[in-house]
């Protein structure tokens, strides 16, 4: 048996997130059907992590055992023909029998698009968050920075999560101007539920003026999702990277 | 009765072009619903042309007459929020009463988008023509300028086609790298059916070497349709502007 991993681009729009459901239309469940299709093999693949409807990946990262004797690094031309236009492997190659996309995954990258300008984009209406009125970038970028390092992301959780431990770690937290584009790019060693949407409102409440710009370590410390900001929808956030070793 | 103009940006993607038409979901029959729930009124509205399906506007032009007492440059704030996502009133002005988007029209400007890149892009597949093997982006751009002038476009219109007159009159013709996107410019006083995609898809195959980079003003003289290059698909396809006195 070979262990393949694979990198994948999808455009989240038309599908009800990653992870299989029954009658959903999900991405695992579209490439589980193109990998049978391409090697007549129905095999259990381990994504990194989930992701939500309408959030797109550039980067999401897959593994699974074959029997098949396809190259790994031919892997992606077997299986792209079989893919609809919305999902795309960027990349396939063989990596070690104990490599697992979810537990070997040091790192996770994020990207969220804020489109902000006087004017509506119909052409990315669903790749980036629409916010009419200025933002304050300078204190975004300003109070971005205090979610780097290590704390409790309580705050930053959509209530009613199963997880335990509310500790993460923030490798990087960036904020960039790109035209009428405010790009937030985000690496951390694990993401709660809805983590980077609930930073992403609080970040734009501080732009509007509605908090101030040190209100971050204050919420943190608070550990009550209410004092942060609004989860932001999720057609502006893409799964960029995960990094192993 | 004041004329209004528009000018609006569209997603083409889920339409069947800007025409109206009898159980066919169109851009024209959109705005017309959007305009009279924001007015009460039906006017008969006119576009400076036809899109077809799949294929952008970001500045497709309309004008009608209205009773309404709205002002001229408040009627985008009316009208939007009467619009799904991919619709979109940029501009809204008072014109003088013979001004007709169609009749009026000096000139249109037209883009194209290649995504030339050996990877595919999910989140450009309703927005550029893919092509993965390298183009000789140079000799397209040589080839592109002997498009300059007026010309008997016959060779460059979908056959069927019932106009009488071929000759049209080119004012810009330019092609630019933008990283892996090559985009293509054209101005000219009127275009056939489907030439701009037809402009393209000869270019495309001086790119790849099938034509040599002076084969346009010998297709130009065949007036023979089979001679120049495929039409390439709608989903590159913008209508950028339209220029009035």
């Amino acid at each position: 048996m070979t262990n393949i991993k694979l990198v994948i681009e999808y455009d989240g729009t038309n599908y009800h997130g990653w992870q299989s459901q029954v009658n959903a239309n999900t991405v695992q469940d579209t490439l589980a059907s193109a990998i049978y299709r391409g090697t007549g093999e129905n095999p259990t693949f381990i994504g990194s992590g989930r992701t939500d409807a309408g959030v797109h990946a550039m980067g999401q990262t897959v593994n699974f055992h074959t029997c098949s004797d396809i190259p790994a690094d031919k892997f992606k031309y077997v299986i792209n023909p079989f893919l609809p236009k919305d999902i795309y492997i960027l990349n396939s190659t063989e990596v070690p029998d104990d490599f697992h996309a979810q537990y070997s995954a040091l790192k996770k990258e994020y990207v969220y698009k804020i489109h902000n300008s006087p004017l509506r984009s119909v052409f990315q209406k669903n790749y980036a968050y629409w916010i009419g009125m200025p933002l304050a970038f300078d204190n975004m970028a300003y109070a971005c920075k205090d979610f780097l390092g290590m704390h409790d992301f309580t705050a930053f959780c959509a209530t009613g999560s199963k997880v335990k431990d509310f500790t993460r770690i923030v490798y990087r937290s960036e904020l960039k101007k790109d035209g009428d584009f405010i790009i937030y790019t985000v690496q951390g060693n694990g993401f709660l539920y809805n983590m980077v949407r609930i930073m992403i409102g609080t970040l734009i409440e501080i732009g509007q003026g509605k908090m101030p710009k040190d209100a971050i370590p204050e919420i943190l410390k608070g550990k009550d999702r209410r004092k942060a900001g609004r989860t932001v929808p999720p057609q502006g956030l893409y799964l960029k990277q995960v990094f192993y070793e």
